[in-house]
């Protein structure tokens, strides 16, 4: 076993995932963890019930030797499927190849399922019930509250990593001080969201179709709607806080229910609890985060959420996190045990990733709440579903982000916009599948250069 | 005399010309100063020695009855002098017309005139060495440290003004839960800054031409030499902190030397002390600040560097901080007492404005430092001063940013960048002013629309 210990600060996904992989190492690790352990105490495990796990995540899952254990737990999603204002529905798939699909997983099992493999290291603990109160970036210790008794406590490590999520208090620490000159942006969408519940139908089974992630796009808003492994679907209320509509408006029960009678009359039936459910469940808020730099020195390194919290609306927070993870080992075994080296680099090969994605994500929620339910987006999509048939290096903007590992999201970004562009003007001038010529399409998109 | 009791914290520039509108209106005016009193003891009035004192600025002095007096105190200065690397010198005005010139003048000198103006109203009072630690949102007080002897005081108002610039203490409680979903920006260049000095002649005058802003642009740096009333210029060197020729790396005597004999041997035999200077000198950084909202309610309002520092290339920092000043005294004529509406609608008024400017000073480093020396820029700017002679509703985008009251920043930024592209791309043809048709410039930009 290495003498050395790492400090991680945060036993989340991110944090989980990292333990891992550096246990695995043989590195001394030890997680702090907020809140108490979630497999013995039946609390909340965070910002949002369900997630979509998707190939970056997956191929992390794979490097700890936890994918197929994790994909008996998921329920696959291989589409979209859109419950239009007047009640009619469009099915549009992620993709032509079979293997290219997306997974609704629980955010709490998936983080229970990790912490018990992390466990199984004898070189690695959990310290539950300690909250980060900040880092002495002068004597190198990280400071804990215990949220059990108040009491306080200093931890020290030949490193620390930050994967305390997007109000990281290591980050805090960073910017108060601790780094010169800190680059910081965090932004809120001015929408939020609201979860509520379909339950599975008495006896078992779904109420929807649990082979798809629904949506109800509204324009200015959305509702979605994700299966679990339960039978149940999570949903989520997407909407403005403002306006007459919006979320600060909705604050008593007839405006509540004449809005979801309105809007999604075909869900209301299978949504038994809403009204409770409205009133009771917290509004979630939805920021943006971006800094630089994400270290300092050797001595504290900020990843997954605390480094660059995105919006949910490509499903890829998660999935970003755990290829942080993956990307961070693949630099330890470049650069050993010189941090200063394997952060710096890391930060270097990130950075352009974490920015692309927090960006895609954002224009993702006009597409998600607004595109799907455009004639010409859809053809774009069935003819982006036809080229991934016939021609196998052809991918679309969603699966390059979504399934290529292969493909760096920056590039995918960049690809993707300057194809979708194309393809787009070009269903611009039809009005069905059957006038596109595919081939013809084909050709548009082959002149790529990546400057 | 209103009962009301309006709270600035800072009594800097922006506070300082706060405090005098809003007593001039009978309010109850407590201004809390971080500092001591700079009238009594000789401390540093902040970050930068001399400032450029412009249309926007000079607008707010005469409202406050300061514009004569403070006009005797400056330095006019009426374009720029290019200082180039093979010691050849380039003159570019400011503008043709007459009145349309920048002033050089004492950021401490200004302070203490609008201090001594702000006290003369027995309704004003201006409370030293009171650093501001916070604001306690639930009880609506504000809390200082006296400097002197650590205790802290409690202090309670109808309002709160932040002018307690870029690092502002009364942001900080906005962004750490004052505000449900406060938007923050803080993004640092990658340069930073040393002031030094060129002393007077002995026997009076200055040794270089006063009329002028000089710069010597080195393309990834540069300095630039402002003049005092005294007869010294203060010379401030701006310079990427990183590389061989970085802030960072010029650590010794040897390095310092070689670099200005060979970067400015003109300037150099007049910095009678430039090696003390710059290794006693602090290095300044430059951060640009965005934010939103700025106010909580009608109970907190930020205004001037707090809300929004920009860096000092458009040398519009305090201009546009004055212009603050009269946005809200407008806001406060058209509303009264309804501190929510004032600052609702102010914020509104001012935001694309501040925001605008901070995007032209950012980019106006490049201006300042490369395209100063570049022929077709040259060539455009001679074209911009034979328009601006020829035809009174010709302005170039520098003449908008820094003359036109009348027009916001943020269409001059816009109409300035439109205009400024048809016309580096029309002198791009040429290669001498005699060769430009000005009259067909002129019809080139005619054509601008605002949407």
């Amino acid at each position: 076993m290495k003498s050395e210990k790492v400090v991680i600060v945060g036993a989340g996904l991110a944090g989980s995932m990292l333990g891992v992989l550096l246990a695995r190492r043989g590195y001394e690790v030890e997680l702090y963890e907020r809140r108490s352990d979630m497999r013995k105490e039946n609390i909340s495990a965070g910002r949002s019930i369900n997630l979509a796990l998707s190939h970056r995540g997956l191929r992390a899952l794979q490097k700890v030797g936890m994918d197929a254990y994790i994909k008996r737990e998921v329920v696959p999603m291989k589409g979209r499927m859109v419950h239009m204002p007047d009640l009619s529905v469009n099915y549009q798939p992620y993709s032509a190849r079979e293997e290219d699909y997306i997974n609704s997983v629980s955010r709490g099992g998936l983080n229970k399922a990790l912490m018990t493999n992390a466990e199984e290291y004898p070189n690695l603990k959990i310290f539950f019930n300690m909250k980060c109160i900040g880092y002495d970036f002068q004597n190198k210790e990280a400071l804990f509250e215990n949220t059990n008794d108040g009491s306080q406590i200093r931890v020290s490590g030949e490193t620390f990593i930050g994967t305390d999520g997007s109000a990281s208090a290591l980050r805090d620490s960073m910017m108060n001080g601790g780094v010169r000159r800190f680059n910081f942006n965090q932004y809120y969408l001015d929408h939020g969201y609201k979860e509520l519940s379909i339950p599975a139908l008495e006896g078992g089974g779904f109420r929807l179709d649990e082979s798809a992630l629904h949506i109800w796009p509204r324009h200015d808003y959305m509702m979605i709607a994700l299966p679990n492994f339960d039978g149940t679907f999570t949903c989520t209320l997407f909407m403005p806080y403002e306006g007459e509509h919006g979320l600060d408006n909705l604050d008593n029960k007839d405006k509540v229910v004449s809005f979801f009678r309105e809007q999604f009359p075909d869900a209301l039936p299978h949504m038994t609890n809403y009204l409770e459910e409205f009133f009771t469940n917290p509004t979630g808020a939805l920021p943006t985060v971006k800094c630089f730099p994400w270290n300092v020195k050797g001595d504290v390194l900020l990843i997954g959420d605390s480094a660059h919290a995105i919006v949910p609306f490509y499903g890829q927070g998660m999935n970003c996190s755990f290829e942080d993870c993956i990307v961070l080992d693949e630099c330890i075994d470049k650069f050993g045990g010189d941090w200063e080296r394997v952060f710096t680099e890391y930060s270097i090969l990130r950075k352009r990733n974490t920015d692309a994605i927090a960006d895609l994500a954002h224009e993702n929620y006009l597409e998600m709440r607004s595109s799907v339910a455009n004639p010409t987006f859809v053809l774009k999509r069935q003819l982006e579903f036809e080229m991934e048939r016939r021609y196998s290096d052809f991918n679309s903007k969603y699966s390059m982000v979504t399934f290529r590992t292969d493909i760096e999201y920056y590039i995918a970004k960049k690809k993707g916009e300057w194809q979708d562009n194309i393809l787009m003007d070009y269903c611009s001038k039809f009005s069905s599948f059957e006038e596109l010529n595919i081939e013809e399409a084909y050709k548009l998109v082959q002149n790529w250069k990546e400057n």
